[in-house]
């Protein structure tokens, strides 16, 4: 039995009673590492679920997780992912792998940014496609993302740009990196979308309980100092009133 | 206070220890019961959380949410949200009125259907914009829904289209219900879209113990018995071979 976890936003405090049964019933418990960021250091996670904890890298989800199915297949396997388990792309490959291996999967969901982004006052109803803001590296300078954005916004919709994850480098893109990337791409693309002036919401730490929301224009908010990741940012589309009444709370 | 806590999506065993210690914190504990529907009676939701739960109809937050940012003012007051409090339009705006009317709120998240619907293994990053069908009425026979799922298709992405819910008649429209109402539309509308062999994914009490999730063509899943509510479906739009891959699973 493999056991797809998600561990909620925050800290143990996220934990559903239901994940805590799983947990506390599985023969071992893993950790994805790499898509997302606790506000807890591992150790403390460790502490308050009373059971180690081993912390798995991208490669060991993707390419090397035939000894973790093997496991699975004899007995009771839980894997822990921070958010929701397919909040993140790879877990479907791993959930169809397991399938074939024989392996039962149960899943345990819990919340994630694709859902909680909704605490900015952006109807979740009223956002389009969800976009990735990836570092550009030298040979891998993608702009995609900005006609996404460009197809979101000619209907009105909001856009969810999720921010790039290093976790094995310990690079965490920051709203200021990722308007930058906004900003490089919209050189090369000039879809006359990234501005400025355009309005635009930056989140930090969301769901911990030093949350930042702060609405603004892009030049604003690029000298804005978010403070310690994960961080998100959101162009909206057009404003329904209260839209309008919920970012107003978040303009400094 | 005001908390705005997420229930998830079965029952008790879906609360996080984060919601747990708001609610035993609370003066008093409502339940917003009229946007979905938790697996458990009440009674025994609140054996399991050792509270009594004032039940909320719609009318109760939409108009006569006075009384309850009353006590909010002066005490701490936790009010149930099955899936996530954002997950419905109607809490943003009781937000608006609770930072008015000077109460502080705290939101916990938790699993919604927007994230959940994951686990049918297409991927949240290739959905387009949520839609709601609604039940019909003499007066009410919207069909706006269509022109956002063609938007949509056009751009290859998947739909979601929550089925209506009129909990105080104990309605909750099933994936037969909602295929008829897109049906009805495109009688009107003439997108060529709804057809008996358009590709369908139905999926009913999602995130239970026996969640259901057939995919198929609209004509056979017209003719399924999904059980009991809630249901949901979904239109998937161009698939990525992990995609069909996992939908193949939910084939008979």
């Amino acid at each position: 039995m493999l056991w797809l976890i998600g561990t909620g936003l925050c800290d143990a405090q996220d934990l559903t009673l239901r994940a805590l049964a799983a947990i506390r019933g599985a023969d071992r418990v893993y950790l994805e590492g790499y898509t997302s960021l606790l506000r807890c250091p591992i150790q403390d996670l460790e502490k308050d679920l009373g059971r180690p904890l081993t912390v798995l890298a991208r490669k060991d989800v993707e390419s090397d997780i035939g000894p973790l199915l093997e496991e699975a297949r004899t007995g009771s396997v839980a894997l822990l992912v921070i958010g929701d388990p397919f909040g993140a792309t790879t877990h479907a490959d791993l959930y169809v792998r397991a399938r074939h291996a024989g392996v039962e999967v149960r899943v345990v969901h819990n919340a994630s940014v694709l859902t909680a982004i909704g605490t900015t006052g952006l109807e979740l109803y009223r956002f389009g496609r969800t976009v990735s803001l990836p570092y550009w590296e030298a040979g891998f300078e993608p702009t995609s993302f900005l006609a996404r954005i460009a197809e979101n916004r000619k209907r009105g919709l909001h856009t969810l740009c999720l921010l790039d994850i290093k976790a094995d480098q310990g690079r965490f893109m920051t709203v200021r990196e990722g308007l930058e990337i906004l900003e490089s791409a919209e050189i090369r693309e000039r879809t006359g979308i990234v501005t400025p002036d355009l309005s635009i919401v930056g989140v930090a730490r969301l769901g911990w309980p030093d949350q930042l929301i702060i609405a603004g224009t892009l030049s604003g908010l690029k000298a804005t100092d978010f403070g310690r990741p994960p961080h998100a940012i959101v162009i909206p589309g057009r404003l329904h009133p209260i839209e309008e009444e919920m970012l107003s709370f978040w303009t400094p």
